[in-house]
């Protein structure tokens, strides 16, 4: 195999972009004419990204201890102060992103991420996401790494509409990464850490089988036997974002990996009735491995 | 017909709800044991949404002055400040929420909305969506207020995974209401205003075909043709939210509208180039013409 420069450059397929003499990045408050974006980005390595904003800032100051890097982590600033539609926090080589609800959501935030990480000649990039999800026949906390991100019926394919056309794309992510977060989790020793598949919804009642929403046509009965088909189509925790990150991330050569801790097990309920306390504490589970991850990554951790 | 006390009521179609102790409604950050919602939320006759929480603050603040209530408008409060999901204001019988970007993420807030104004006992509430949108084939800044909501396919559904099970919901809308909007608008005259039907797509690139976003497998004219379809259709603009917002009304017999701004011209373009200034304006619209409909129904205006 003869060396190709380009391999490892994050891959935008869109002939259109290079011809444009402006390119807006919209839900960023951001653009190639007013913004140097190979100067302000072209350093990043990481990108973790998550459904909070408040969360995202959290792992932005966290990230910014952890590296040792000078100045004030409560100082970071929100690079897209321009809008509230996401937030972004530049540390070092990580960025760290909100991305809101939902395959829409972070959709849009990662059309607009890889257009940023192109424009900003990004290399080796490894992006992350760290979230939250229901557990599917695990205790409460435990960290669940994706294998495969796999839609309502357990297929690992995420069904995408083009010009009113419905294509599939694939959504298994990269084993490697995920491999190097289960060792550092074994490293940590702090909290269970899994591998398993990850069920991404398009809502968070019905499409989850939750009793609790405002709509519920369903028994118990009906919702525990879904969930049983789940557990044994190895689905281990249930989220809605992963089947369109991991697609996006295999279309564009983004090695990627989805992180989310359970806060429940859905074979036990459906409400979220863990402290506030308790809550906050498992939400830093998936911060303080990919952390770890970054640490020995940059030579920090041996 | 005989008299239905119960006619008008905001409906939840889960015979659960009634038989639990508590109800956490979770991205809220409120529940049935820690709040009293009836003395908080029992004269909720309007419910205002939009996606981004700068704007519906600012529209609670707006309709705060609209209806001349006791004290400072620039003091409303966001009731949901546990949490950074949503926000939440509340101004006489008005409530104003953010709902974040795309059908899961408002799905979760009607889900949590619809409980909230059963638990409240409220009655005879409208509820509205004011939203910014694509335009197709209208000139930018005009208001669209939603006949039918459709899917990438024209068609006035919405699908919804139930248990692994696609089912179908109808999206028409309220036509009562829109007609009433539509008058409001001829009263105002200050800007155009047309009725339509609006489509909802699940992402904002590929899906409603953008040439500008990470991927793109289509040319112009294949663009072209497709809004082309959309326009003979009576679609008139495009955004992200509709049909499940309309389906979610329907199933819970609330009275709905949609009514968005466009942004821009579809057929002439992909991007938002308009100034922040002209942008903030064009978002103004359908808050002063939602305004204009509250204070009428409240009698403001004869």
């Amino acid at each position: 195999m003869h060396y190709n420069p380009l391999r490892e450059q994050v891959q935008v397929n869109n002939p259109n972009l290079d011809t444009m003499e402006e390119d807006i990045l919209y839900h960023f408050s951001l653009s190639t004419k007013t913004h140097n974006l190979p100067e302000m980005f072209g350093d990043i390595k990481f990108v973790c990204v998550g459904g909070s904003a408040n969360r995202m800032k959290a792992f932005a100051q966290f990230i910014h201890q952890e590296l040792k890097l000078p100045g004030n982590p409560g100082d970071v600033k929100d690079i897209c102060e321009g809008t509230d539609r996401y937030c972004m926090y530049k540390v070092g080589p990580v960025l760290s992103i909100s991305h809101g609800m939902g395959v829409p959501s972070i959709s849009i935030m990662l059309h607009e991420l890889i257009k940023l990480l192109h424009h900003a000649q990004c290399r080796d990039v490894v992006l992350f996401r760290l979230g939250t999800s229901g557990g599917v026949g695990l205790a409460p906390g435990t960290v669940v790494i994706t294998e495969k991100a796999v839609d309502y019926s357990f297929r690992p394919q995420f069904e995408q509409v083009v010009l009113g056309k419905v294509i599939t794309r694939n959504t298994e992510l990269d084993e490697g990464v995920a491999n190097e977060l289960l060792q550092c989790s074994s490293e940590l020793q702090t909290f269970p850490t899994v591998i398993g598949n990850t069920m991404c919804t398009h809502d968070f009642y019905e499409g989850q089988g939750r009793l609790d929403g405002a709509l519920c046509s369903f028994s118990q009965e009906e919702k525990l036997e879904y969930l049983r088909k789940a557990y044994e189509a190895g689905v281990r925790n249930i989220e809605m974002e992963s089947t369109v990150f991991a697609a996006m991330c295999r279309v564009c050569g983004l090695k990627g990996a989805v992180v989310c801790v359970t806060l429940l097990n859905r074979f036990e309920g459906d409400q979220i009735t863990s402290s506030h306390d308790v809550l906050v504490e498992y939400q830093q589970r998936p911060q303080i491995l990919v952390a770890h991850f970054i640490k020995k990554r940059l030579g920090y951790i041996i």
